[in-house]
């Protein structure tokens, strides 16, 4: 908790209220110390009645133009439809803004390389792109092990992000938007692997899939469970799993496997710190979705970004400012694309491609 | 999360600043939808710069009266040496406000139900005493399993204290006002087995102890490992352990047993969800303090403050109230030292007390 | 595994062939190098049928004369009602055999003192009490542990013998002849703690219990659930679980506690290495029945018994056959049933009792 | 336990007598019920001295054609170097022996096939390949659960084979003739696959590694660490990790994950039921190796030979013969030779190898 911030809090705009947009906005407006919600943005009539309900205080905008021209706005954070988040990126930084926008930058490698492009003639400004998991404590004090060299030299990363299924396979409707699954869901674990394997280059990538449960999935040739093996230089490796299908709830967790050891990362999803002993043996609930996981990832996500502006503020190299953030830049988003398109080339292929 | 508070804030005034009182001060203005920090009291030069920077909106006092003479502040905060809690409770509410008051109300008895009596006289005015673990989510999500009848009829309570060890021996020279390690740790699980095992009378009680590490506590009659039975009415059963001298960390830690199944929170102290794997084993690290245990119960138990005062403005009845915020009441707060004090007497004794 | 055994195996025989009595006999028939299971004992034609089909190789006597008047067995193995187990082990000693006797030597302090001194007179005759639980490689584990003083001075055990719920109460029986639940479950608990704490002499104890299930105990001042504090000498200190109405099956476990760290033993009762992920969480079965849980340790205990033999045959010290063996002698069998008794007294008396 | 064996014992002789024949040769003379160890066979002076003593009743041969000459031994338990395995059962199959033999059957897909072939003409005699992991009791229970139905239709196996790092590299000289880590390691993860998923044909896999560690690998194509993915007809699908280099122990765990649950083995290596509680955290010691993870396995696996081929001798039909046995056939070898040799063809090319 930043409590001795006396500085003018950091003014931020919401740009879409769904689900995940409405849990930043709340804890932009009630649990980030150093940062107000200033403004929320979105086209419908129930986002905007819910945010007269929820985020009084918050400007109201229909369209994004408003909110990026409301003087006031120092931040905007994108939780848009991902098809919005690149050109919605670079028309902030245009109007002076820092951003945060929710992954994935863009489902297309080379509108990922327009953005980074343009984003380099914005040097001033922050942008975080939403890989919460590097904001998760267990996950960030993994990150500090290694780096204090816990485990010896990291070689091998294994990842996982594994959803509570759904019978409706609502999902199926937005298959086709969604990149699928490994642009979806394995992005996450991309962007985990070459965070703790120190950002090395991939190189050669393979995956396979299965239709478990959900035959709509065929017909956008996507999967609702892939597996893929990512090769890095350096002799660096990352293994990958998701699914959409799991009986027992959101079950995301990583490994990394070193020269001296290896660090688990919520390996058992337990929901909580209680164990039931009943005619079933002893259990654990599980966590249900990802917002009950990473629901305090959200909350430190947002404190890092207001640290890391006050940072860029405040004189400091980019660094040092990327470093009190420790949040994906454009170039890791840029990456995670790159290497998740490949896998579904791969997938649709039946072959390893080479990067 | 309360997001849809549109009436005036809470205004809370908080009552001692040292470590746990910061905590809670930082909570109050900073991460409780509802309230505001309007005021902090404290005789002491450097809590007070302390609160000029972390908490610059907060009014300051230096002395107690003339905080509860602040006509903004609507309810007090009472983090202060556990001798003065009685009567600053008292005083509170004589002057109209709600109280918070950390444990224990009081080492003596009699002191407790002399508060119990004068509350009657304010039955408008909200009064919790601050038993954190009531509001701890796993704690909270084992007395939901208990309505619902997961377990059957629970009929025993285990449950513990144990705290890292301090190779200095500071909590030594506390001893003399602590009231003992019964007192001072138990005090928790005794609230705990009642609130689980549905508020029984205790009957009788044992308790024995020995000093393992920190002789100096000798002089005083207290040890720093305390083992005691605690037996209720309708034949339910308690065993509490304390211990000061933990090698691995803060392993506070219950179990509720019920004819039909058992549920255990936080049997395995991990600090968070990453395991380690290297040439000892598997590992994982542990809480160090009780803080970084109940970082969360202790902003839910605000948060349930807040609510518990909105519901009791808001015209319901005490008993809806009380709901609200489940925390604890003068009255549990009474049976705590009541047979905490027991155990102190058993351990001197070498004999059971009867209640 | 002893495999380098030269010399004419250790014949045994087997006193008492019910369910327990049947898999000792098993195991020194078919998995106890060294030794060989000569004759089996009983007076029941069903048990002697099985032993016909099972363990073709023993000779069969219906009374334990007969048995200890077979000069072709070495060592009598004791698995017959307890209330028999002190007269036949001085018998035993009488007809020149080593004696393994199965817990607990006698429900009466003065008999085992009987026993005790008998047994003085037949210094190079073996004589062991089965509590098995010294043979269970986890245990065994700990106890090396606190040897080698990983966890510094060991100064408190927590330990439970919690049995699966008998829904039919099959047990009740038995109360009378049982002496009880301390008698029965908890002096192999006292057995634990006496031994991992360096075996110190108890001063004080207190118990009390509860009927949770099996109204029909009452009428013999029994209960299903006992818990018990027990103080030794030197500031040491025991707390003891009993129960037969456990939902998830037999949960035996241990703790000890010392000044540099602690040591759990069978904390979580799973049945093995499985784990289960469906609509209910993550869960593992558990041990059903001590059977399951120690069934290495039965015949580890076999095994060493045989060393133990050896140890003495080839001219050990009595103290180095008693390490070989590491079983529990007849005075640890005292001790056991001293507290055991003191406890029942506790029960009863609703008072601590000094030993 | 198979106790009431009134038949002949069956007659073994071992061929092999290094670190795990003796653990075999042990098994079969002193732990399995129904069978006698006859004979045992090795050119090494050592390995009879050894056997001199431990097995005494054992006849000795120095060559393999005498123990088959031997008439009274019914079985041979193959357990030479690998390179000899295919031609030592096909001898065997024309003495009239049953067979037990070690994996792998052969490095050479083709070899395999050849003896696959040889042995239909012997359909009388018993031939297991020891993939023991079917015989653990974790991996079993979990097969049994499948067959029950538990967790829905499996269709992804994850499956790794981690042996502790040896800083000396000593299998680095054997790596020419071990087949790489994939046939030597990973061939048991392929066998557990193919079982738990019901026998699906592979069709296409792909292979990466790296040398973390053991840079003598390179000259031989061969790493320290592989990963891989398998995929079966019908969208069933395997991912295999195998290493040399933990820091932790033998870490052997599948997990097999359905449309209903998933069921995990072995996740967490524990070495026993002990947690040592200190400043470290709290921790597990693992199981060093993969005899002390598989003891009971390799027992097992004995006594189920025992009685497949009793179940054969006794009319049973060769399904139910191989049903009591459960254990892996010439075909499965085949296959798992296979699947391997394919991963180790993917690992050198760089691409995905249909088969």
């Amino acid at each position: 908790m930043q409590a001795n911030e006396r500085t003018r809090p950091l003014r931020v705009g919401v740009a879409g209220l769904g689900r995940l947009g409405r849990r930043h906005a709340l804890n932009l407006a009630y649990r980030v110390p150093g940062a107000t919600l200033a403004a929320a943005c979105s086209p419908l009539d129930g986002d905007l009645a819910w945010a007269h309900e929820a985020i009084p205080e918050a400007r109201q905008y229909r369209d994004y133009a408003g909110l990026l021209a409301d003087a006031t706005v120092d931040a905007v954070w994108l939780v848009t439809p991902s098809a919005l988040h690149a050109q919605q990126v670079v028309a902030a930084l245009h109007a002076g803004k820092h951003v945060f926008c929710e992954k994935p930058l863009s489902l297309d490698v080379a509108e990922c390389e327009r953005v980074v492009d343009e984003a380099r003639r914005f040097s001033g400004q922050q942008v975080t792109i939403g890989f919460m998991r590097r904001f998760d404590p267990s996950y960030h004090d993994a990150f500090s092990k290694l780096g204090a060299g816990a485990i010896g030299r990291p070689f091998l990363v294994r990842s996982q992000t594994c959803d509570l299924n759904d019978p409706d396979g609502f999902f199926v409707r937005f298959a086709p938007g969604s990149g699928g699954i490994f642009l979806d869901c394995t992005v996450h674990d991309i962007d985990v692997a070459r965070w703790l394997l120190g950002k090395p280059r991939a190189t050669r990538v393979f995956a396979a899939g299965t239709v478990a449960l959900h035959e709509g999935l065929r017909e956008f040739g996507d999967v609702d469970n892939g597996v893929a093996i990512c090769e890095f230089e350096g002799g660096k490796l990352a293994m990958f799993y998701a699914s959409r299908t799991m009986a027992h709830g959101n079950d995301t967790s990583s490994e990394v496997i070193g020269t001296a050891g290896a660090l688990a990362i919520g390996h058992a999803p337990r929901a909580n710190r209680v164990e039931i002993y009943d005619m079933h043996g002893m259990r654990s609930e599980c966590t249900p979705t990802f917002f009950d996981r990473f629901e305090e990832a959200f909350l430190v996500e947002a404190q890092a970004f207001v640290a890391a502006v006050r940072a860029r503020e405040g004189g400091e190299t980019e660094d040092a400012a990327a470093g009190a953030g420790q949040g994906a830049t454009l170039e890791d988003a840029l990456e995670a694309t790159r290497i998740g398109c490949a896998l579904r080339e791969s997938l649709r292929m039946g072959q390893a491609v080479t990067l």
